[in-house]
């Protein structure tokens, strides 16, 4: 995100404006999950990187799911619960890549373990935050390590719960 | 500001949620400060705590200037620009408090050179974001330095610009 807590400018925007070092770290965090879950919008904004992924789409536009390709499921979460669904495939490390709703969708259910938090050295003024979830109290993460991911500024937080 | 990025829970919430380390770090800040500036909401929120600092506070209540106390002036920003106000009492070290609203005006105005950007290991989910300002392109900030406040994961991040 940006450092005034923005993941994107709106819902069309690509994440292209992030450091080369935070996308190497993104990769290999791919690279070691089972699967990546997104949501409709996210997909659409990147979907030639995701099509070399394994991933699952939150998605309204499908009454249950429905695999769009051998490496892509699309699948409604008011159809069953996303843990039953994931345990059904054996998903064990599930990366969250957003957006918004997704991050909420997640959060809601108690299911965010880890956070790997980037932290760009721009202000983007308005745009779509991490979350959007009205919580009565706040939760509590754990700061786990700080890196500096390069010399332009960029830093990579990672909590855990 | 919390690791999703808000600054408070609503224009209301008093900023008693953050670390004792957070507070000893600006009340130092504070002292080497001509002058704070604070809008109206903030200033309503914090009256105690401010009211033992030189003040300046933005609103639309009154026309112009208005003293209010030996050490608070209330200010227009439509009645003449900040930075005649500021220069006139020969202020050089402006501590800007927020919220939303006065970090705006002073980002729009291209007066803020550096960023004291505390983050605490907790998530609102929704609430007040740093600015809520619509820009075309982002604004770029230089880290400076990158700070560990205490054991339970809070971190103070100064960026100049």
């Amino acid at each position: 995100m940006t450092l005034d807590g923005k993941i994107a400018q709106n819902a069309q925007h690509f994440s292209n404006w992030t450091s080369k070092e935070d996308r190497d770290h993104l990769h290999k965090i791919e690279d070691q999950c089972d699967v990546l879950v997104v949501g409709h919008n996210t997909y659409k904004a990147a979907q030639e990187p995701l099509s070399k992924r394994n991933c699952i789409v939150l998605t309204r536009s499908v009454k249950k799911t429905k695999r769009v390709s051998k490496s892509c499921l699309f699948y409604n979460p008011k159809s069953l619960p996303i843990e039953k669904l994931l345990r059904s495939f054996g998903y064990k490390y599930i990366c969250i890549l957003g957006g918004t709703q997704t991050y909420n969708f997640f959060l809601h259910h108690g299911l965010i373990d880890e956070i790997y938090l980037t932290i760009e050295p721009y202000i983007f003024g308005r745009g779509l935050c991490l979350f959007d979830f009205a919580k009565d109290s706040m939760i509590h993460y754990t700061l786990f390590s700080i890196k500096k991911l390069n010399n332009t500024g960029t830093i990579l937080l990672h909590y855990k719960k």
